[in-house]
């Protein structure tokens, strides 16, 4: 049996792995379209602020390693077509030849790719003019160039998102100028309620980043008077230069070649999957950020590309396609990111969101110590926490705290609490682990569940 | 109505506070023992050590801040019978009188007391020999005098549970050479797996403790050669020499009032409960360390005593008592402790537990990184998973790590799973946070799930 899988990222690699787990007497081939196969995306601020200084570390699993599990990468080949009737896929090989492979199933792992604003003259500038996309490992080596060759003094961020504000450290720790530009009236929209977001931005204004919020980029282009400066104009009527751009306004579904073939295509025209993660072409599956995700928390599928959203689909996919019966069983879009000494995690619905799917959110605010006072360092856990009037149930939280305060892992105890359905109640009843240096006999997330209940 | 509750610690104070906050017309009058009403029993070590240098900081709150809610304190005064036909409960306080409260509900919160193990000579020591227990104030005030004026330079600490070796390091901050010595083959015995240990072993070690595992001390008498010395006779034949002695080996349920007024005890002495913490006796309401507990992974009650614990049971007491419907919806007997520079944290039932308890363990052991490997800082979380081979259910987890690793949030994650009757399976599943400074893609938790289902 022939398994063949497009795409080498998280989902891809991740599927190839669970097939060959599972059936070693699978032949599996993996079709990437660069010479990075299995590049933690996730990473690559962290290589551009320094911080990992080999590129090659980023790799979740050496070329070697990937190779020593029995399937065959087929590295910088383009997939062109799937012949669903056939079983035939056509790619396109560095060398310009086409080739085609027969496969008995198909995991479409494609990806997203970079979405472009609707700033006017954008679509004429590239890395060579300093203005750059992230989201390859191509797009991190032309940046890195940039920044070696020419030491820009002053970026421009368009986009305040996750990546936005990781690269804004990032640029920041290379001595970098840094000004973000967001159009919505504060940093991480999807993520955070605006009380909450004021902290992130005091963190990125602690650190010399100049956040503009509320604030659109409606045109941009060449300074021709200065050494590939860039002119940007903005909403406000100023027009601001930058040495550098880095337009992150998030991505969209890199469905192409799934729709070429006949699928389905749904929210943001990303491949519609059922459970097990089956495309509606026969023995065709597909997963990671090509795909719609089922949300546990909306009665229909959101498009909410993630790495570890991709690997639990890629792994569902890859073991399905070997004959097993996987269900992917959804996430609640749990985030969390790292800006300076600042951890912000969220998990679930935000207020407004929940709206929108039919609840009756109350969202409560409280700040909360990360461990007893008496013991020294505590510093507090600020958490939005949001549930059903109607029916107690836990919608969602978002927190934000120091570094050392457990943000990553404090939302974890409510994204799995969202996961079985929890009350908000329930949160007050787990047994959840206390010592002085470390907790509270409530923890932070248990009284911030007691603040809900009480105004509710 | 008066609702009256017998103990200041934090099951009664709890349960007063939650009947203060439901119903504010109720009178509430705490029946406290000593002076010290509502004090961090679990952070007495960090006062000893120095981490805390003023007592009355391990106050919850303070004395004002209590009786600002409205209930009355009965300091300084000892319950020493309960009249349940007339409702009445007799007090001794500390001028010699006695005094009759009538109560319409009663809360028993008495706590436990010391377990004296049965080591000859041990009941002819006490403080002023050197020799010291450690679970009030009173004991707390006992043993740092004796340390401020006898400035002992060797210390004994008799059992190595988790305020066996937090004592450790407390006194070690303060310069003593500590020996441990557990009767057990390993330190932490009803918290980890042996192999676990030896890492805890081996962090005391490092730091300087002696530590003699499957060491029991028979004897133990005054050296009469040395000021306020200590020999303690070892089953390994040896005597050993100690300026002070702590003898620390767990407590036993203080149910000896209860019990003289009738109610039913159960496991290892303690009081029998309902959900509701309802006692056998009408109008009698009972929590904290004096009760038995449900366990949601057993089938019988057992005997847990824990301050997280004793706050919910609490918090469920005070609000029956003044009319409501709560349960008490038990415990996994979660548990962490910080020992110098490690964590250790573990949930749920160790493998022999489980396998009393009718279950078919299958415990993976497994080192995970903390966070991505390539950014700076990676540690491994060691993690000792168990599940049942026939069901698949998730049974517990141990984890020890060093500090910075986020132990003590990552056991909540499985503690969380545990209260709702998780598979090993859907650890996998869980949409668990990630960023590359904080996690991986896939958490340290879920990789050892990964590795329970293979091996399974």
């Amino acid at each position: 049996m022939d398994l063949v899988i497009i795409g080498g990222s998280d989902a891809g690699i991740t599927a190839a792995l669970r097939a060959r787990e599972l059936a070693p007497d699978v032949d599996v081939t993996v079709v990437v379209a660069d010479e990075y196969p299995n590049y933690s995306i996730c990473g690559i601020p962290y290589h551009i602020s320094g911080d990992v200084p080999d590129w090659r570390s980023l790799a979740h699993r050496t070329r070697a390693d990937i190779e020593a599990t029995g399937m065959r990468l087929r590295l910088s080949e383009t997939a062109v077509s799937i012949d669903s009737t056939a079983h035939i896929v056509q790619t396109h090989g560095s060398d310009g030849d086409l080739r085609q492979i027969g496969y008995d199933k198909l995991i479409i792992a494609t990806g997203a790719v970079p979405a472009r604003p609707p700033i006017r003259g954008l679509d004429q500038l590239g890395a060579t003019d300093g203005v750059h996309v992230l989201h390859s490992m191509d797009d991190t080596f032309s940046l890195t160039d940039d920044l070696d060759k020419r030491h820009p003094a002053a970026a421009a961020i368009i986009g305040a998102g996750y990546i936005g504000v990781e690269m804004a450290e990032a640029l920041s720790a290379r001595g970098i100028h840094v000004t973000v530009f967001e159009q919505f009236p504060q940093v991480l929209p999807n993520t955070l309620d605006p009380e909450l977001a004021k902290r992130v931005e005091a963190e990125l204004a602690g650190h010399g980043v100049e956040v503009l919020t509320g604030m659109t980029v409606s045109s941009i282009a060449r300074d021709d008077d200065g050494p590939a400066g860039v002119l940007l104009s903005c909403s406000d009527g100023s027009t601001r230069r930058a040495d550098v751009v880095l337009v992150v306004t998030g991505v969209r579904p890199e469905a192409s070649l799934a729709a070429a073939a006949g699928a389905q295509l749904g929210i943001r025209g990303a491949i519609v999957v059922d459970p097990r993660m089956r495309t509606s072409i026969p023995d065709v599956y597909a997963a990671g950020d090509c795909v719609h995700t089922h949300h546990r928390l909306l009665p229909s599928p959101a498009y909410l590309p993630l790495g570890t959203t991709a690997h639990k689909q890629g792994r569902v996919a890859g073991e399905n396609a070997v004959g097993g019966d996987a269900t992917f069983s959804g996430v609640c879009s749990t985030q969390v990111v790292k800006v300076f000494d600042t951890v912000i995690a969220a998990t679930g619905l935000q207020d407004g969101a929940a709206r929108d799917a039919g609840y009756a959110p109350l969202t409560v605010t409280g700040s909360y110590d990360d461990h007893k006072a008496y013991y020294p360092g505590a510093t507090p856990v600020h958490i939005n926490i949001t549930g059903d009037r109607t029916t107690g149930r836990l919608l969602g939280a978002q927190l934000v705290g120091r570094l050392e305060a457990e943000i990553a892992k404090r939302v974890d105890t409510y994204a799995t609490a969202i996961h079985y359905g929890a009350g908000v109640a329930d949160i007050g009843d787990l047994d959840l682990a206390y010592t002085p240096p470390l907790g509270s006999p409530y923890d932070a997330t248990q009284l911030a569940a007691h603040a809900w209940l009480r105004d509710r």
